[in-house]
């Protein structure tokens, strides 16, 4: 069994034991879940509570809980906690899964596609012809790589997963399961027969370093691109239409839907279950909150929350605006008082 | 073809009849689509215009609604009129659909899985290595379970659904089709040089007699277990990320998301599309009304609502705040009336 | 290379020329990716900044653009330049993949599957027992056409789309990945040992010429079927829950979800997120704005918007309201000044 001593770790995450530095931990746990063998963590004031109560062996905490109680337990101030808290985690972590290199032989692979250097392709994982796999990629059971679509180097495609005819992945790029990429853009006129379809023959063209979770969905353009750059990082079931652009290192918590041909800066962070309208920018840096939706484009930079999304100070003033009106309205009553008085003065 | 009379089924629901015992139908439909050969049902008052309208042969109808006109129909009164017709539904039910107990040729299960007794495994279903199957349960085809996953007795898994490596199902666990156990947690830190994923080391854990709707996704924890307790009813297109705990017997209807290391109580009712914050508490028996996003933790047996979510009374005096700015404006404008009399009469 | 010349565009598109109609272009590009080789479009007033900015070669530009200068471009001017672009597009997509009748040997076709003429079956797609598929149908790798489920004409099953057990469709309906149409609709009662499932026996009917977008769910119904008519268009992540009808040419913009028994109507637009109450009735040619909230039916003809939906007077009003409560806030100030002016002067 693996385990760490309280110096060991201190060394490891350039931390500063408070306590007993022999102190031995086998394992981590949440605070919560924690016993006296376990390594935990506490990264801000906001749970500091739970470092009075929590009975973990060892805890890791930022600098500016330090002058906390021991209570008898050994901490270790960290300069970012939660950085240190993942090096522990990755000591501890179970052994990762290896997909060797190899082409299982119930995948089916068609003679055209380009095959790389020590890559991986499991049960039941189709690639189509024309398609293109880096070298070290893993292309997981159930997954489907499209006609003439080219996955970068060193990717991984989990299974079910599925990119369709002629996009693109960069390289590092994690597609885990239930993925669609490239299904056609959502696209049609009314005509004089019923609703007719405006063919989608665009693609998707993922960058590197690129996540994308379980069950999103990237459409491919109209026409051209729909982009998603270096770094950029998307949660579950997350919805992005045709011809989105979504700049580098940006990040899409679950449930977003971004519109068709809405243009998403760099380092923006759309939080959970966000919807963004088509044609719109989002600048650099922007932060929508959690479920707002955003009807128009947002300068760089900006804080934006609610439906329709705006300010902070505006979303605040809204949301107390029963209690100003209950204010009013006791005025009003006292102003009432006041006038039945001035009449009966008269 | 299957026939049920008046008496039949009033013995079946321990029902009364009103009307003719004799009456016989083939069949079961909605009010809207009955006719006379068709059995149907009011479950509340609030439909009871449908018992006026409706063309079904015989009508099961809850106690309170006993005293209305039979219009020459013929009604069952029972007790719980949902439970009732559940079973005439289920007599009348097209024969189920039998996976008989074998392994398709077009399968493929790795030599070191093991495989309980009377399991059913699709084509193209996949069963990786080391992977633990119960007796009796059935794997549809494209279905994938990962390596050193454990799938209970008697548990469904449809086709097309994923569960990873190392996650853990009970017994009698259904998973719809497209359905993701054990995709990575959304955990991402800025580093120097951009974001930096954090390893996502732990496993879901699945209960008893859950139910997992189509294209759900449940994510492995950062470390530890993201559980999902016994009895546990998930809708489709639910999110549920790392580390979260749902309590027994919650219902978590469509299109829920519920962010990071949340605890959901036990009997908890989220209607569909709500949003639970990352890192609060929902205590037992809470009802969280559809669409709202809950932003702080709720107590045991509360009933909240909207965004951000509050009581009932705080949300309608929210709702109707319109109509109460409406009256304190006309109050004003007889006020100002008043003074301007006051005015000229000094 | 393809290429195209302005006349030949004005004549393909009915178009009238400003410029130079023996301009010739390569390609098409939005107006922001546009270079002088390249066709473009600008469809509204609300864009027409960009045509001063854009570089494309030649533009479509919608008739009440037409005085708009030149800037030495080639302008089209079209009747409808959403029709017209398709055109143009058309004429320069990238050839279309072709899926060439014949079953793939890794495809697994139960031998009581009833397969029509010129269907395509690819790799790892599983047509299971009793199924029929119809002529010049494509199932793309991956796809599960349940048992005695029936496929109409000409349809299009993309990689993992999971049609189940018994469930219809009709012509030309076109099924993106990820797709499950027909997993059981969520139905549980409280029972005296916990939650008891509601067995769902019935269907999911759909009609001919319907399009359903990547990782959309559709539920069977608890008895009967769920009914999706004919050119309906069903974006990405919708949620259909059981027992619901949806009208012909109706549009559901992505990660909507319509509860149980909704009754849609024809031409219905559904806005990106909407969520719609189970047992109620949107009325034929209702819009709904996006993200919002339908708790109660709609009349046919109506736009609503917000959660509760409501009009768009209502709608606005409630929008405008933090601002008209600043305005009696003043008014109510400027009262209490005279007020006090009222009394001194007593």
């Amino acid at each position: 069994m693996k385990s760490l001593s309280a110096a060991a770790i201190a060394e490891m995450v350039n931390g500063k034991i408070l306590g007993d530095e022999n102190k031995v931990c086998t394992g981590v746990a949440s605070v919560r879940d924690a016993n006296s063998d376990t390594i935990s963590f506490v990264g801000s004031k906001k749970y500091q509570h739970q470092l009075e109560s929590t009975t973990a062996g060892i805890v890791l905490i930022n600098k500016d809980l330090e002058k906390e109680p021991l209570n008898g337990r050994t901490f270790i101030v960290c300069d970012n906690v939660d950085l240190a808290f993942a090096q522990v985690l990755e000591f501890f972590a179970p052994e990762p899964i290896v997909y060797a290199p190899g082409i299982h032989p119930a995948a089916s692979v068609d003679p055209s596609a380009k095959i790389g250097k020590d890559v991986h392709i499991g049960a039941c994982a189709v690639v189509d012809r024309d398609a293109e796999i880096g070298d070290n990629t893993v292309i997981l059971p159930g997954a489907y790589i499209g006609v003439g679509a080219k996955v970068g180097k060193a990717c991984y495609i989990a299974p079910n997963a599925v990119v369709m005819f002629r996009c693109t992945l960069g390289d590092k790029v994690v597609v885990h399961p239930g993925v669609v990429i490239g299904g056609d853009g959502f696209g049609f006129i009314p005509g004089p027969q019923g609703l007719v379809k405006v063919p989608q023959t665009g693609i998707v063209e993922i960058g590197s370093d690129v996540e994308i979770g379980a069950n999103t969905t990237i459409d491919r353009a109209r026409f051209g691109k729909t982009r998603i750059k270096d770094n950029v990082k998307i949660d579950n079931q997350v919805m992005i239409a045709h011809n989105v652009e979504i700049g580098e290192s940006s990040i899409l918590v679950a449930q977003c839907g971004i519109a068709g041909s809405a243009q998403i800066g760099r380092g923006v962070i759309l939080a959970a279950k966000v919807g963004i309208n088509g044609h719109i920018s989002i600048g650099d840096g922007v932060q929508v909150a959690g479920t707002s939706g955003v009807v128009k484009s947002v300068p760089a930079g900006s804080i934006v929350m609610g439906t329709p999304a705006e300010g902070q100070r505006d979303f605040m003033a809204r949301l107390m605006l029963p209690k100003k009106v209950e204010k009013l309205q006791a005025k009003i009553e006292a102003l009432t008082a006041e006038i039945e008085k001035l009449k009966a003065g008269n």
